[in-house]
């Protein structure tokens, strides 16, 4: 139970971060939640970062899906802290422009694949056990991904995160298969290379 | 007394950083004095973080009395330098919106907490012994939390600080109390939470 | 195989970051990447960084040489991603100002030097061997040279870059030259400055 | 000759981020010279920093002395490399305002102050051996401070910049010896403060 709560306190303070802080204020709550949740749950805070991590072989599938449930919370309570604690509400309406769908996807796809490539290499294999920069690394790689490619699909890289946007109306409802699809796809691509580029860490 | 000395030096730059540097200077000033100070004295630099780590059994009553004397002396120093030779006072009005108490309380709340649980669980737990990272996830943690949540308090997130400003008149003395009441409810619920997510951590 | 698919996929991303995310970009794309691939294949994603490691006697001519060529594909493929799915183009007009050619090379040889110079430093030295820190030296340089001297040459520091930009068509082919002689310059400057002033780390 | 050949590079590449990135680009020019540098020379890089080291029994009189020689020699060939490749050149004149000299003296002492304090703790202190921040909590001072102070003296905390902006005319040269009296007064006293607060630490 202890690494669930973990997941979600780190979860909840991600998805206030994004809302009220936008790019600069995700990154920064992601990294502090890592570097105080990383020994507890190994702080993924995001559903498609705990599939890779299941596939990678480093959790296991009934655990994972608490992750999930526990983070999905997390992005629900910060939702609700934002609009009735903090009177902060989106318009929830769509904005699309040309040819949004397909670069949402693929700006999804690649910021998540990034994300997930990074905590593998940083925080689950042998060549780096032991080191003290995963935060920033994990950290660092949302904020260079939101700066890349936020302007394209927002830039959540994340379910939880873009359930959570969604109900607090910064997201439309239309739009979040867009992060399930994108993410849960480049956090799967980014085991399937974890794999390939480190042959002998099982 | 080097341990006092240390925790007064370290809450004056970070006084002297907030008023003059705000949420970044207030950050970076946090960062290097944790750094700076953390091997002599756990660089607390906040009466709340210092309630927190007593809750959790890490100081001994008495020397956290002093540890907060000190404290306020170093803000009180600050203050007093920042008036006196720089030449920069505020207002002290008080400035006040809708809701603004139950905003202001629950944002000081939340970011001491953050605070507090960070310190906790980078400076404090056996799952993290020996890191590099304590002062980028304890400066970063201010920042972070100044950057979502400065605007409804703001965030000063340690008493001290509230003291240093409103000596300094950017902070009104009527609104003091909400920095001791937030802080201190933040600093208290990390530690009832650092011991149920490391339940083995005593 | 599995270094050369690293170096391809931290080039993308850092080009990608370059192009799409300016100097703060590049940078982090850079610090997140050597984090994710160090332990790989000692992350260059340059290929003045390459032949530098190489002068250094820590990588073999016939592995700088596939080195060289993934790096160059992984800017490729980062320029067309960049164009044909983000549709992002540059005018590759070619801007020149009095003296632009010498402040060029000056400027991308000591960018290059300094990038160099902190990469054996920081990631080959038996003084600093086992740090934490060579992601955030590595990132920094880059962003800390672009800083400083990016306004004198575009601030590539990297042929790749240079490469992927001109595909680009931020940079103008005619000028693609300047990125080759100053980075491989500065690039073998920082080889022959780090054999003096570490004379016993052969 | 190896650690005076680093401080000169580390001072020249310090100055040269000063004049040319501001307060950003000094920091992160300091940052990668630190971890650049840090294990053949120490990484001073500021006369001030030397005399602090010296104070505290880490560096010889005679070896002080080189280190002084090659810091200034570095800042002056930053200035003319700025000066006559980059044609970047400063007015000259003396900006004073009322209490300019009072305010100036005392922000660089104090600025001066952490830079050694910082320095002395944590790349000479036995709790903090072997520790990734120091380059991090160095420049990341130079920031803090600069953000701070910076407004009120330019922010020099260095008499090896200060003589580097005066040849390049960014500082006025009848102003200079408050960069000698300042930082000078802040580096004795934070070897003093050190010795107190690290009594078993000779």
């Amino acid at each position: 139970m202890n690494k669930y709560i973990t997941e979600l306190i780190g979860t909840l303070f991600l998805v206030m971060g994004a809302i009220l802080g936008g790019a600069v204020g995700a990154s920064l709550a992601l990294m502090i939640m890592v570097y105080a949740g990383g020994h507890v749950s190994g702080a993924h805070y995001n559903p498609a970062v705990t599939l890779s991590v299941w596939m990678r072989g480093k959790i296991e599938m009934k655990e994972a899906v608490m992750y999930w449930v526990f983070q999905f919370v997390g992005a629900l309570i910060a939702a609700l802290i934002v609009m009735y604690v903090f009177s902060n509400e989106g318009s929830g309406e769509c904005k699309v422009t040309e040819g949004w769908g397909t670069k949402a996807i693929i700006a999804e796809l690649m910021g998540t694949f990034a994300w997930a490539y990074v905590v593998l290499n940083v925080a689950t294999a042998k060549g780096t056990s032991g080191n003290s920069f995963y935060g920033i690394a994990i950290g660092g790689t949302v904020l260079a991904m939101a700066t890349a490619l936020g302007s394209f699909s927002g830039g959540a890289f994340n379910p939880a995160v873009a359930i959570g946007l969604a109900m607090q109306h910064s997201f439309c409802w239309d739009h979040v298969w867009v992060y399930f699809v994108g993410p849960l796809g480049g956090g799967a691509l980014a085991a399937i290379v974890f794999s390939f580029i480190n042959p002998d860490d099982k």
